[in-house]
């Protein structure tokens, strides 16, 4: 590949920085329009993009998801107009788009969401798409196995965030050659100056030492970077960062370099600056260089179809399986039936069970090591334009940690899966940094969501093949103890169907649960038929959404009396779904019993009934609960 | 402190090593006894710990908390055995309750927390300890101005969590000399070996690279460590790194450096193992050293009673102000009243408005840049020991980003303070990725926290003061428009207790509401007025305790019907709060207006149209509830 070291003719590099200019022009006169958005921080990358777009990147204009274009992630999705700017340069729609800017009937929204053809992914949270970009570029590399390249442009501020660096450990450690990270290092964070500043040297190391081929350029000098870029298609050992100096509001007169111009339209001062920016231009006619489609068609189409488990669960009822060993029989079902299906682990995968897979197919498998928030990012990044179904797994309460990513992950339309074990109480004792007791709340307020939380392995394993085929994200809550089966092998299951698991014909009350506290249900009725009260067991399959109609009707035959069990804390899990099914219901009055307080280390058994959702405390909240009038 | 670099006598060193191996007896025995844990992990850090807890470090054993004592964190939580037994063998208390780890009534729980008065902050979900390290040095030497030192233990897998990286970013910009960070690089994770494995030049050229002292070492050689640690306390320019070349389960027999013996006991190994650690001790007799004391008592007592606001809100009704930007002023006033008073935020502070108390008072601020984890736990770490009282701020919306450092907290009893900005739709044309729409939702779900919703600027000022004044993990929810002012200066506000802001006598339905949609919700009163409908609306101020009595009260006042209005997701907000307080309440039935899918870009006024929670959407809603029987 010598031939593209090679220097670019003068005439290229000069219309590139024409371009370049363009783009500033675009940039401020669409935030001129919507009177908010950053065209400083367009400014400081608008040489980046002009190459990329007109020189690096190789991509149809016509179909932006094309499975063989390279992939462009905008990780500072505050830039976006420049991002809208360059795809109505390269022709994809009339440039007099632009002014429609964050207005609310155009998808030119103020940071970029997959609305618009062009975006893959949602940024705009900042230090997220470097994760994402790593995501296609494992499967671009590995599972793809094509010649697609993925770039990446991060701001400097944001690469105070930490999931970029857990993003670039594992870019190097996978050897992504075929990813490029472009560090837009314009010195000027919202407030104040990055830590950094303009520190290059500083950069360089941190980047070498994370295992990149770090290139300093000139970030306004559109010859080095063409070179740059050039370098990194080479690179065949690691992938590149090309950490470019570049100044924040680069040829705004007065502007340029300065503090208090962060997200700032230009208002009076536009006209000025665009006379200069347009006196820089050399041919301000027809673009003489086009974008250059894809050297090799090489990436195919991904058939995502055949998503069945290859076989059908096999369980005797009353067999005692955690639902996590059953996620991993599953997974492992579902990964003979389909190779494009995948899962990520962050080193609990022998814990989660998502192991099972790997050791069937160790090609479907991607360890993330200690680094939720990455993974989130991978998963996102690797299910993009459908091309896998990706489940990402860990203990439930490190969900937490990548919250923002699986926030975004839904801003950005993803089918990427979250499975989260080892939830609640009944963990036991490793105590509360390891009980999941807010997941259920956390995935319930992702928009779109699924949020499964299967009671038995039969229905676990379910859980798991819907979720592969059902958009949006999808979460399936398994538990660390074994429980016993209850469901025979063919039962059907479908989301927002809850299902009764024991009812006699005077029920008094309607008990709804799931998960290690439903068999904590079924046992206190065997408790409370020694008092000659019968209750009804609901077990709910899904949570989000919830079986409203079974529910209330249920609810009514039982007299309108609901108790909700949940190993979690009281707010946003099953207690207050139930409410919100039932909230306009009157007659139907909802007793929930949760984890109250923090929990602590002991047995699983005692801190069941320590906290209040045994079977014990459920039959005594059962007969309390009657009293009351 | 030349001396200080002085070889230890060889005695010394000697016992040291000896008491190492008495560290590996006991976590051997605990973790035998207990039936689970992680006795190999703390075999890899035994060394480390005798010469910290016998040589290093410098503190009043029968004061663990006395604020002049050198602080230690464990950040890799599940060595907890190990922590434990350096405490029992300095003699705080009896080896024999070591036997007692992980049991329901002992606070030796699984991982640390501070039910134990040598542990300052819970630890166990990985990579987070450092953060709070940072808090704690930066006050050190900042404001306390004291000669206490702070040591924080990792593991090699929690270094790819990016929280560290964050923290080691901060750690070295603000050239926190009196932290001693040591990495127990023993190779092997949890299912497998860590990306970087025993690259020790790898973390050296990292952590040199982010700014540290970084010294590699035998991390079983006690000589080498003692040194290493004399060299970190004369290095006055920036933080030291140790970085410590280890192995998993050092002196256990057929498992040292063996993959699959994470966190397992050694069961019926344990004798033959304890037999030969026995056999390495050259003197099983009584310690001939002991724990230094500090060498200066000079941190003293932190006056944290004083926290009032230094004067009153000074709004005339009806005023336009924003609630961020009370809290700006408010948070000036606190910090004119008490020195410790401080703020952080990560590069929003012009945004949150936390930059008025910076400017009046620059040494009470804190600069985090873009990297809200450790913004987090660098609050935590400096309300610790009650030395500060800490705000932490960010938009909303970034707060997901440190849900597992908030949640952590909790189990840490942290007093620390967030306040997220820019909830909701109400921001406009920024977009879905800026807009905070499960803050309520995540920090409800914190156990002992206290949500502060307050709609206007009067009330925003008494919350921060009460903020600072309540135990437990507060959150205060501001939002970005100016709203008008709608309390008298003097009101007096309290947590748990709703205000009704406007009635009739003839109410039909109880509005309740805060923030942008209670201003809203007071609009639709005029609009339903035209219809000859009257309606009751409610300001709950704190969203978590929430007013029960007065919710009830008020909602059978106005016949049982309940509106509830949030520029907010419907899960877990204010909407469920509500359900959840008046679940077993038949009659009472709720209506739930809230953010029911993704929203976009676009005018404030016509976001909070489109997505259902303005006035006369609020309205509409009214009228239609009533009409259902």
């Amino acid at each position: 590949m010598a031939e593209l070291h090679q220097k670019p003719e003068d005439k290229v590099i000069q219309e590139l920085q024409d371009i370049a200019h363009k783009l500033r022009i675009h940039s401020i006169r669409s935030t001129n329009a919507s009177k908010s958005g950053h065209p400083t921080s367009c400014s400081s990358m608008a040489e980046i993009m002009s190459v990329l777009f007109f020189h690096t990147m190789r991509y149809k204009v016509s179909e932006p998801r094309h499975p063989s274009n390279d992939r462009f992630i905008l990780s500072k999705g505050h830039a976006a107009p420049i991002l809208y700017a360059a795809w109505a340069e390269v022709g994809l729609f009339p440039a007099s788009d632009l002014l429609n800017l964050r207005k609310i009937d155009s998808d030119l929204e103020g940071h970029p969401t997959p609305r618009l053809n062009f975006v893959d992914i949602a940024s705009g949270s900042l230090g997220q798409g470097l994760s994402v970009a790593c995501g296609m570029a494992y499967v671009g590399k590995n599972i793809d196995k094509a010649s697609y390249r993925v770039y990446c442009i991060l701001g400097d501020g944001e690469c105070a965030e930490g999931s970029v660096w857990e993003a670039l450990n594992f870019a190097s450690y996978y050897k992504l050659s075929n990813l490029c990270v472009i560090l837009d290092i314009n010195r000027l964070g919202q407030s104040e100056p990055t830590s950094l500043q303009h520190d290059m040297d500083a950069y360089r190391k941190r980047l070498e030492g994370f295992g990149f081929h770090a290139l300093v350029v000139d970030g306004h000098d559109v010859e080095e970077i063409c070179k740059a870029f050039s370098g990194a298609i080479s690179m065949q050992e690691k992938p590149t960062a090309i950490l470019a100096k570049t100044y924040k509001g680069k040829y705004f007169l007065d502007i340029e370099n300065s503090e208090d111009w962060h997200g700032k339209p230009l208002g009076t001062k536009a006209e000025e600056v665009i006379k200069h920016l347009e006196g820089l231009i050399k041919n301000p006619g027809a673009l003489q260089i086009q974008p250059q489609e894809p050297l090799n068609d090489d990436a195919g189409l991904a058939d995502l179809s055949a998503l069945e488990l290859d076989s059908k669960p096999s369980y005797s009822i009353g067999e005692a399986v955690a639902t996590r060993f059953a996620y991993g029989n599953a997974l492992a079902k579902l990964g003979n039936c389909n190779k494009r299906v995948i899962a990520l682990d962050g080193d609990t995968k022998n814990s989660t069970f998502s192991d099972k897979l790997r050791k069937v197919h160790p090609d479907q498998f991607i360890e993330c090591f200690i680094a939720e928030q990455n993974m989130s990012g991978v998963a996102i990044g690797a299910a993009c334009r459908d091309r896998c179904v990706v489940f990402a797994s860990t203990f439930g309460a490190f969900f937490t940690r990548a919250f923002d990513q699986i926030r975004m992950g839904a801003i950005s339309q993803t089918n990427a899966n979250f499975v989260g074990s080892h939830c609640g109480v009944s963990i036991g004792e490793d105590g509360p940094s390891q009980m999941a007791l807010e997941d259920l709340s956390l995935f319930r307020s992702i928009p779109g969501s699924t949020v499964f939380y299967p009671s038995d392995a039969v229905s676990c394993e379910y859980a798991v093949e819907i979720a592969a085929k059902t958009k949006g994200v999808c979460f399936i809550r398994t538990s660390r103890p074994n429980t016993p089966v209850i469901y025979k092998n063919d039962e059907v299951f479908e989301v927002g169907k809850a299902r009764i698991v024991l009812r006699h014909p005077k029920d008094r009350i309607l008990l709804i649960s799931s998960g290690v506290t439903l068999h904590e249900a079924m046992k206190a009725t065997a408790i409370l038929e020694e008092s000659g009260v019968s209750v009804r067991v609901m077990d709910l399959f899904t949570i989000k959404p919830i079986d409203c109609e079974g529910i209330k009707m249920h609810a009514k035959e039982c007299g309108g009396k609901v108790i909700t069990v949940e190993d979690h804390y009281p707010e946003g899990g099953i207690g207050e779904a139930v409410l919100s099914a039932v909230s306009e219901d009157p007659f139907i009055t909802v007793r929930k019993l949760a984890v109250m307080e923090l929990p602590r280390s002991g047995p699983p058994d005692l801190l069941l009934e320590k906290f209040g959702i045994s079977a014990k405390c459920i039959a005594r909240a059962v007969l309390q609960f009657l009293e009351k009038k």
